[in-house]
């Protein structure tokens, strides 16, 4: 038989524990923000029926990206490739019984088939989070709040980062009330906005020409770029500033001020790809020169729960991606020290010494220490070499006088420091280091 | 459009908050018993390509029970029925890098197509512990003491389990030296014994006559029948006992009862499933009358690394399923009370004071409180309902009187208890409890 191949399926990642300490600073990170707005945390299935899909996710998500096939009997389903249709179906099936508002969250696993590409895997991660039950705009302004806090959280500044806002209604209100758009040309206008960061200023202009037709080109190009430069409600011309969605937005940033966040800004090209939302969009925006893409974003999506046949109820998410976070806390320096989660490794002197060092291991255990013992005899160099390697922050030395006498040394990896401990004081230089790296003492997320 | 079904896919199940709680609970007590012996966690993608699973996972794994497609771009595809296959690809990916032993946990998903029924879903969740690298039995007994304390930190006795261990080379020595099977006669033989616990002594009977022949029929049941009845190594017929692998097993218990644990058991009728077992394995079993059943098990498979063509690793390890488990412990009554992972319900009375309540929000979330702010408007008793319904352990009432005095009425929802606090004194009282609840203070798993 051929070797088997120790790659990973094309456009995914193994997490080797380097990587996955990483992973895990964000998914900590993230739900560390969610708790502590009391949004409860959910889980769903990974394979969901393809029809939830197309429903409301949009043509090319459900159509072409979708890992799309039928079962042993003969149903066809999907790999998720996002998690808003389940989260609505979720709540939608305990719509009398859920206390409302539901304030809900999850970290899991999506997959589309795309090409890979720097920042976009076909399996990836992210933190969904959304509100059940609200319609007033506070809503809005909550799932806002955590998306500047969750940058916060991570030791963003606000000068690293801005979030874009903009209103599904009031792009309506810009397409057919002043661009005189029909449903077609607006359809085509939004598709076009939605990628105008990513094409030169000539395809833009050239496309949208021939989205107004040689007629209306000229005033609509002068519209246009009247709505462009718009930087507040308040630039936008009068036949879209007169309606009801921009006096709720003047209102939004009002609240938004009110939380302290000085680094939301009104974007009227923002449009946001997926066809649910039905008010606020919004977009985190890394302003690093080397990094200048949105990071993640969300909006107002009033319709999907409705689609399960039971009463509506008005939502606001979003969804974070754990890669996207990873390359704007790489370019901006912001991810912490690589430490294992294992604090102590007891390097064990002699054969004789083995049955002694695992007894410690146990006392050691049982005070909370997280202990590796070197259970493989060999040389005592290699043991150490193993430690360093792991990224452990202490070893100790065991040997059959260490053991005899009940004093160790005990050597701090990164500063090479040693001390010489009894059981107690090491329990508390390792535990004070754990403490004092992860912060907070209440962190626990799965409780 | 008809209404989409708020049903998850077949055999499978959405986890509302306080089922994910019950999820939670287990994932954290395994993890925090992974880390507490060195172990790193680590993750790989949710498809893998099939052969990864026709190789050594068993036919009935591989070619019944998988979730294969092709993709769109015409590979074979499958979501992982299991973990061991994918771990042993991560470390032969990197085998000359990796420290070793590679201490390795992973919690995460699975698929296999079967008949759904109680305690086995189609989409199920595993913690899958191994260590790479260690060829002498301190590394089986690792495995199986970290099985021992799993049970252990979730408050179970040692009535309520017991550990049976057997080991593949001494069943060969079973069924070759001492029963005298062909190759043929040994694999129907292993079956029947692995299904010992699901049919009835007569079938059993039968069955094992059809195996033997009928000329053999006689002495082979004596025989089978002086094997079913030992209870020690000491009580194996000497054809056996002889073995190499026996005077290991001896040790092997030897090292299980100085870490401490009493309830572990020969036991020569225990086969395991899977393929790639070498050498020991083991399962936990349920005491309860009415959960007598195995929990889970592992074994040594030193065999699966060096398929992937780089130098072959003694490895063991075991997979926990978490549905097993919280059946294990509703049998016995061992799960923590229900309490919403939110600390704090601020019931707003009044509109004007939603402004100073989310204020006050913010300064208790700067506390490490998890607050949840009733942005609704609506009536107070609806306010207080919905804390309830979702298990909140404390609500404040917020009103304008309050936020002017800075004092406020704080409410145990278990107890009823209120007390008139001040904001330093709440945030005192809420993470009490928390800490109290969560116990150890190093539960962050994430970190």
């Amino acid at each position: 038989m051929n070797a088997l191949s120790t790659k990973p399926y094309k456009g995914t990642r193994d997490y080797y524990p380097e990587e996955k300490r990483v992973q895990n600073h964000i998914f900590s990170t993230w739900a560390n923000v969610a708790q502590r707005f009391g949004y409860e945390e959910y889980a769903t299935p990974i394979l969901e029926p393809l029809e939830l899909f197309t429903a409301k996710s949009g043509q090319e998500l459900a159509n072409e990206q979708t890992y799309v096939f039928t079962d042993r009997g003969d149903r066809t389903v999907t790999i998720r490739p996002e998690m808003t249709p389940s989260v609505s179906r979720l709540v939608a099936g305990r719509r009398q019984e859920m206390a409302m508002p539901a304030r809900l969250y999850s970290i899991a696993n999506f997959m589309r088939y795309e090409r890979p590409q720097r920042g976009r895997e076909r399996e990836f991660w992210q933190m969904n989070i959304d509100i059940f039950g609200v319609q007033s705009l506070e809503a809005d302004a909550e799932i806002i709040e955590m998306a500047y806090q969750s940058m916060k959280a991570f030791g963003a500044r606000d000068d690293m980062f801005t979030i874009r806002i903009n209103n599904r209604e009031l792009i309506d209100a810009m397409m057919y009330s002043y661009l005189k758009c029909d449903g077609v040309q607006a359809q085509l206008m939004i598709k076009l906005l939605d990628r105008k960061n990513k094409i030169t200023p000539e395809e833009f202009r050239d496309q949208a020409i021939e989205i107004f037709g040689t007629e209306q080109a000229e005033s609509g190009l002068m519209k246009l770029a009247t709505l462009l430069q718009s930087r507040t409600i308040m630039d936008l011309p009068v036949e879209v500033r007169q309606h009801e969605s921009a006096a709720n937005m003047v209102r939004l940033f009002e609240v938004l001020t009110e939380a302290g966040i000085a680094n939301a800004v009104f974007d009227p090209t923002l449009m946001r790809g997926l066809d649910y939302y039905t008010g606020t969009v919004f977009e985190v925006f890394d302003t690093h020169p080397d990094n200048a893409r949105a990071l993640f974003g969300g909006g107002r999506y009033d319709g999907l729960v409705g689609l399960f046949g039971v009463e509506p109820l008005p939502t606001v998410g979003m969804g974070l991606g754990a890669t996207t976070m990873q390359q704007f806390l790489e370019v901006h320096g912001l991810l912490p020290d690589d430490v294992s989660t294992t604090d102590l490794y007891l390097v064990v002197v002699g054969e004789k010494a083995l049955k002694g060092a695992k007894r410690l291991a146990r006392e050691l255990r049982e005070e909370g220490v997280r202990v590796e013992v070197d259970i493989t005899g060999r040389k005592f160099d290699k043991q150490l070499k193993a430690a360093l390697k792991k990224r452990i922050p202490f070893l100790a030395f065991i040997g059959e006088e260490e053991l005899r006498s009940e004093t160790f040394i005990l050597k701090d990896t990164k500063t090479t420091d040693e001390q010489v401990v009894d059981m107690s004081r090491m329990v508390s230089v390792v535990l004070d280091r754990r403490k004092k790296t992860t912060g907070d003492e209440f962190d626990d997320l799965f409780i």
